[in-house]
């Protein structure tokens, strides 16, 4: 018991909204966290980038510029609320040196640069902790490295960005264009005016990168993440889903695929994406977020949440602080980097998915004909049509059955090429159906 | 490095569908075991009562008969999945003596009796597991107890009886009665014989008693909960909140509350309940369960996924053994028991909801006015009416604001005393409207 230290010290890279939500937290349940803990946990500074300015609830004489001394202190636990990679990177190292652990929130920096973190961590024998990373305050990454680590993953599927969740869900009720909802979600707060991080799903893809990182125990970067944003989907599509039973939303999928020459692989993507109105994941509205797990003895799993905002980010991140600080009161550390499995990454054109495609035709006899022909010469298998004759041309809407993704791609093309084809209006994937 | 085991040692208590399911994936998985451990597991053994049987992928070299042998022989973890209080307890207590983590999906026996084995385990130095005792698959105990434990929780309302929940999704779907819907629960083996365990809400409310004192960190034992079953429910209920908008769930709840002399407490109770249909919980069909969690800081969190059956069950066991196993591996322990708050467990009387009252009243004029007239006079406020005469009677149903229960049962009471009213046909708790 002599090791066991009489507290525990906490330095804040950070001080904006998360940061705020963090020492509101712990100030005002300091009793709670030294009771779960062992020990009170002590705040040693918070490191801003002005100092002048007033922060609700943090003490002033906390306050410091100097955020590489304050990485550096050699506190017990350093969560970093910074966000962006610099000087993120440098000062989370710099604290895993001074013999700290590390609490981060910082997505971009996880999917882009988790290996340096994690085996810095291991080499200075420190925890890395990043559970407010993906999705908020839904309790994700501890699920799926220890609840699930008794059990193989096979998919896993994942609402995981608020703007374009909120977007298309506007689309979905209103059925306002894209354009109308974007600015609807910039209005109110939702949307960045720069949306390209969001909209463009790049956000979603660094999140993919983690949780197929995670889930199939093989390092995943987000350069390895297929990714396709929502800036493309129309009324027409989400007016075709809703008529036929479906959604529209931005998923982040990581699955087990096998490659070209039969060997197991993993492929992440992210893209728009068709989902029956039953499944689970397509009653996650607005600013919600939401992980569907498929695991091969677990069955289904969703875990649903606010993704996003101070005081769910907070709670995440403070959930690691208590298990970083228990494990400094033990003398033990939390798990590190499960990369064994080393799984190639395959290209996202080898995922079997079905597909929607939208197009608009001649409304002449034999074209219905035609277009089918056409799916079964490139190998790709109907499951539903739909056709609407309106004067000359004729709405067509196509549900493959399983295919991959050049073989539709391929068949597209050879429509785009036929003159009883006006135009293809949308194409996109589906997932979630039974039986898939 | 010289104390690490260079394996992990499992003996298995209980050969059923779950240890057979459990045995059978620690031998398909066991390379990804040993790579997610660090060294290999390899089990021991597997008390059964007959080892004449044939049990799946279970070699017949490791059955035993002598439970207590095995249990007390020192493996590094025991496994227990026999079910019941004895001779499981027994059994736990005795391989703890012997050194061993236990690791259980035992719900009667946590409920009943966790503070002997957390007790037991703190005073033998060994980690006590027990994820797969609620809700089978769904990662729960973990985030309550972990991703949770930096945010404060204010209420947990549970879908956690497979059983029920089917009988109440037929009833909603095909307008049956419950006798009905039990029978056909029981052609399809998701009810017993004797279904009294589910259908009376025991089952239930075991498990509500484990989930209050996670959240709460507060001990509370099975007969704190307030406990009614859904066997009173009539096809007139399922059909009048169909009609609201709502469906019938049973719902496990612990909550904060404030005792009759403004203390802080807990209540925690089962029920049928009206939930309202956007709500998330709203949307678990048939076997599934789901936890709807609220917390301060991190908001509305929902778990979702398959709550009984062999391999979910295994899986929550395995991930549980996999956690031992690490501990085990570098010589630290899990979190124990977090009993620090110790709130007062608060009678269910003194809960504040919204009621649903469902009444046969004489369709005369006056008779609405003298029926809002009592409510008012017993502090109980309306929020919405439906009348619906036919002949000389009228349907009359009541949702009121939030209430305490003694005031609404006085005025069932009172409104049971008066010759206007014929019968009173159903009165429900409502849960999960918006500002409640």
């Amino acid at each position: 018991m002599s090791n066991q230290p009489d507290e525990i010290t906490v330095a804040l890279l950070g001080g904006g909204t998360v940061g705020q939500q963090v020492v509101q937290q712990l100030t005002a349940h300091a009793g709670d966290f030294a009771a779960r803990v062992g020990v009170p946990l002590r705040l040693t500074g918070v490191a801003v980038r002005d100092t002048s300015l007033q922060r609700t609830g943090i003490d002033d004489s906390l306050l410091t510029a100097d955020a590489q001394a304050l990485a550096a202190s050699g506190a017990d636990l350093v969560i970093e609320v910074m966000g962006g990679i610099e000087p993120a990177r440098t000062l989370i190292l710099a604290a895993m040196r001074a013999g700290s652990s590390v609490i981060t929130a910082n997505k971009a920096l996880v999917a882009a640069d988790g290996a340096t973190l994690y085996a810095t961590a291991e080499e200075c024998g420190v925890d890395l902790y990043f559970e407010a990373a993906v999705a908020g305050a839904i309790p994700l990454i501890r699920p799926l490295r220890e609840s699930l680590a008794g059990d193989r993953v096979s998919k896993v599927m994942g609402i995981v960005n608020g703007t374009t969740n909120f977007i298309l869900s506007q689309m979905d009720e209103s059925g306002a264009d894209y354009a109308v909802a974007l600015a609807q979600a910039q209005q109110l707060g939702y949307a960045e005016a720069d949306p390209t991080a969001d909209v463009g799903g790049h956000d979603a893809a660094a999140k993919a990168a983690i949780l197929a990182e995670l889930a199939f125990h093989t390092r995943v970067t987000m350069d390895q993440v297929s990714c396709e944003g929502i800036e493309e989907v129309t009324a027409a599509d989400v007016d075709a889903a809703r008529e036929m039973g479906f959604v529209i939303k931005l998923l982040a999928v990581a699955e087990r695929a096998t490659g070209a020459s039969g060997e197991e692989g993993v492929i992440v993507r992210v893209h728009p994406t068709m989902v029956p109105r039953e499944h689970p994941l397509a009653s996650v509205r607005d600013a919600f977020n939401a992980v569907f797990i498929e695991a091969d003895a677990a069955g289904e799993i969703m875990l649903y949440g606010r993704g996003a905002g101070g005081q769910p980010t907070a709670s995440a991140v403070l959930g690691d602080v208590i298990a970083a600080a228990r494990n400094r009161f033990a003398g033990s550390r939390g798990p590190g980097e499960s990369i064994y499995a080393k799984l190639p990454v395959l290209p996202s054109s080898l995922a079997l998915t079905r597909y929607y495609v939208n197009m608009e035709v001649s409304d002449k006899p034999g074209v219905l004909a035609a277009i089918a022909q056409a799916f079964a010469d490139h190998g790709v298998s109907i499951q539903v049509v739909r056709q609407d004759g309106h004067g000359d041309e004729a709405g067509l809407i196509v549900r493959s059955h399983l295919a991959e993704a050049g073989a539709l791609q391929q068949t597209v093309e050879y429509l785009r090429g036929q003159d009883f084809v006006k135009s293809i209006l949308g194409v996109m994937r589906v997932e979630g159906e039974a039986g898939q």
